[in-house]
């Protein structure tokens, strides 16, 4: 009931905008669980084919899926440019363009070999099929998580900046220390080393071999084991927040999208487009 | 006091019901902990026999070991299929069929040899053990961690989807700069390959070699060491919250299992189960 | 003033009590730093004879250095010994008996070489010297860490079992998974190897090759990079918490040891040893 | 307006002193943020030099870039002396001596090649930049962060002393346990692994191969899986802290710095310099 789709549409077109743009009718709920049911598809498919076991043996049958599913994207693309009131709009908006790329790579591979796997973009696609969880209890707790990270951002970025500093100056260290051996051959390299040591990742690749280059790394490893609390104290303090004036808990949002800029989580009363006040 | 097995139970049956389903009678308690011993003893020895040069000398003993328990296991498996009210319910109950996989596996060595490590599910049986330390201070505590984390659920939930999306991105990136070389032979390599450096694990059998890839990694790095932050900050939230209205401080559980279906954890003064309604 | 040594104490044995066990004179200060510097570069003797090249060129000299310093510690353990009220209480506490260890090792290499590394044992001899700390802020903030550990050791506790657990589990997995092969050659090992993973250290001396083996360990990875979630908000949560009804601001301490049982840490007040009774 | 050069002052002394120490006049916004660019396009260049490949093509151009930007700090620094009041104060500052030690290093050179990498002390210029975010929301979040950290500040330590202790315990241990051989040829080398281990970082160039080695590691990595949780908890408990009376939401501060001591942070409506009493 909350359809509207252009105003000179034909009924078809209606019917085909409830059906893509929307999850709140039986139709358009099983178009979203289809649509993700292809993205995951297509990607597995990709990612089969780079196996050369398989691709020796089912690459013909994985690219025939790959060129199936980039059809059906293709299909589907025009559809929405078809049912939207403003073409243009859409096509420029983020969900729009993620939208375009995911078929481009496919297509792409006509002229250049190997653009295939830029295909994973798709899985950005996924994005766009989160709306149907927009129904259960995910959205809010998602949303909890992105308010907190966004909460913390100035926090986080000074936090990152000063962990990139420490790096390239211990890696410069370093590099002066083993004396370019061992690995480190050149700066770019060993800060790439000390990224690798203060995240506590450490491959191992890259290792000090000398007793200086093993004291100094020590400290580095101190070091990042001691700071990872900074982060984690940032985002702990922030989500045990009391929450500001205890939020009203989260309305349901109107299950409808708006046809020109592709906004949702309008109000259940909304009448109009809250990003572009377009009527809905 | 509280022993109630089949209606038409003989003394003995009430007795070893008793002894076998209940912790509260000296009996019982000996019992629990001697099944704790056969089971822990018991997964030792299948251990210790993976082991080539003990297996080269004590292989025999060892696998007379297993054949003891696995058949003191039989034993106490048919006991309580006999003084259980309702065997087909205790068989079907998620603690009978971990009872009875816990005795295939051995068996199944006569048809198929290696199915003997499958003999590991005995490890689960712990869990039926776990009820003697119902008695203390455990029970308390650990189910304020299971509640924390049953709490942030979804939350948790939304966190493994975003990493796990991350690193298919990342690792299909890293399968197209690194050319599929230098380990990153296939697109599901790259991604376990990505996996183990989000989580700072960092084994090092496959690292990038390319600076492109090494500049990639390094930003996987900085944001699965800062990404940490999320999980930490929900759990720590979670834990650090008042509690709601202070929960009475947990009731010391009536130490009774259903005779039907197995439940624990009934109130001191519960006449029937919680779970199924039988009469306790 | 609080000087309390044997009743029939000579006036020597007064004060070498004083200047040995306690830290509130200048002489008894001047004697802890003494003794922290003595263990300090006692073990760091130790630690550079064990570097071959180091040891061919002064191996004479840094021995020496360590049987100066034994002699010195077999000094200073008779005279606590001589001046202390009850000689035995003294040699049977902790303190006591990891004086008398330090000693032990040195002597040892005279009847078995190699036993001298054990002496790494003096390191905790400066347990002893921390008592030097106890006048600034270190004791309020060490309280504070090891108050919140010991209100959540039950909680840590149940988590370890349960990272244990899961280790056991999934290492006898990828023990079947991986065929005993890639260095998962038996359960112990592909224990050690799940314990490396989990806690995400990750040398890589071990590591999946087959697919099934990577998948699995990829799931055991995300697991313990969102598991650590756990223990850190259970400290988080207990340090966060009110600190009950506001401690009043850590009393500070007489800085004077029993001189039978050697504990601290009594009310300026006291009259007598709050563990043992004794008169201070 | 706020220009307080020397009292002798020329008119061109006075703007100079304002381009070059203060950041509220467009012109001395420019000149902080081409400073910026300055530092990162040297400390760059190094870096690049120290890649062969590039250092074999661009070398001499490389080398001509990090003589252009070198001489232009020796401009910058001979200015900062004219403009300022107290020349030797300036040049006895923290500031002052990284302004000095920025510039030697490729100075160094032409006596001693290599020491140009110990130019990366340049980076440590930065901090004076940051003065530009000063204006920012930076200057908040950063000081959040590094007052929770002070706060902290004896608890890490102390935390710090506890783990550099069981590694050197743990580290002789293994040393012991691992008989000299596999890595671990030395206690110092050991206790290098040990911190590599109980960081989590796990290089895996060590890595213990006896039964009893991997055991005791086993026990390590568990105990720094659940260590991190202390430092976590610490900073967590001190930013979740309700942040005593609600500190006056950070007063925008006045920007100027010391012309004597180069303080910044001055009260908007301050006359001197709450560091060296200076008259602003």
């Amino acid at each position: 009931m909350d359809i509207r789709p252009r105003d000179d549409a034909a009924r078809w077109q209606q019917k085909a905008y409830s059906i893509i743009f929307e999850s709140d009718t039986p139709a358009g709920r099983a178009f979203d669980i289809g649509l993700l049911a292809a993205i995951v598809l297509s990607v597995l498919a990709v990612m089969l084919e780079s196996v050369r076991s398989i691709a020796a043996e089912y690459g013909h049958f994985l690219r025939a899926v790959e060129w199936f599913f980039t059809g059906l994207f293709i299909i589907e693309y025009l559809m929405r440019l078809l049912v939207v009131r403003r073409p243009l709009a859409y096509a420029l908006s983020l969900l729009g363009i993620i939208d375009f790329l995911a078929i481009v790579p496919t297509l792409a591979t006509l002229l250049l070999a190997g653009s295939r796997y830029l295909m994973v973009i798709r899985t950005l696609r996924l994005l766009r099929v989160f709306r149907i969880f927009k129904l259960g209890r995910f959205v809010g707790e998602g949303e909890f998580i992105v308010n907190a990270l966004k909460a913390s951002r100035f926090k986080i970025l000074v936090f990152l900046a000063a962990v990139v500093s420490l790096a390239v100056v211990v890696g410069t260290l370093m590099y002066v220390v083993e004396g370019g051996q061992n690995g480190f051959t050149s700066i770019p390299k060993s800060i790439y080393w000390a990224i690798v040591t203060l995240t506590t990742v450490g491959y191992g690749d890259i290792s000090p071999v000398t007793f200086l280059g093993q004291t100094l790394a020590s400290v580095l490893m101190i070091m990042g084991y001691a700071i990872i609390a900074v982060p984690t104290g940032i985002v702990s303090a922030q989500m045990a927040m009391p929450a500001a004036p205890a939020a009203p808990p989260a309305p349901a949002y109107k299950q409808v999208v708006c046809h020109v800029c592709q906004a949702d989580g309008h109000r259940p009363e909304a009448e109009f487009c809250w990003r572009c006040g377009e009527k809905l």
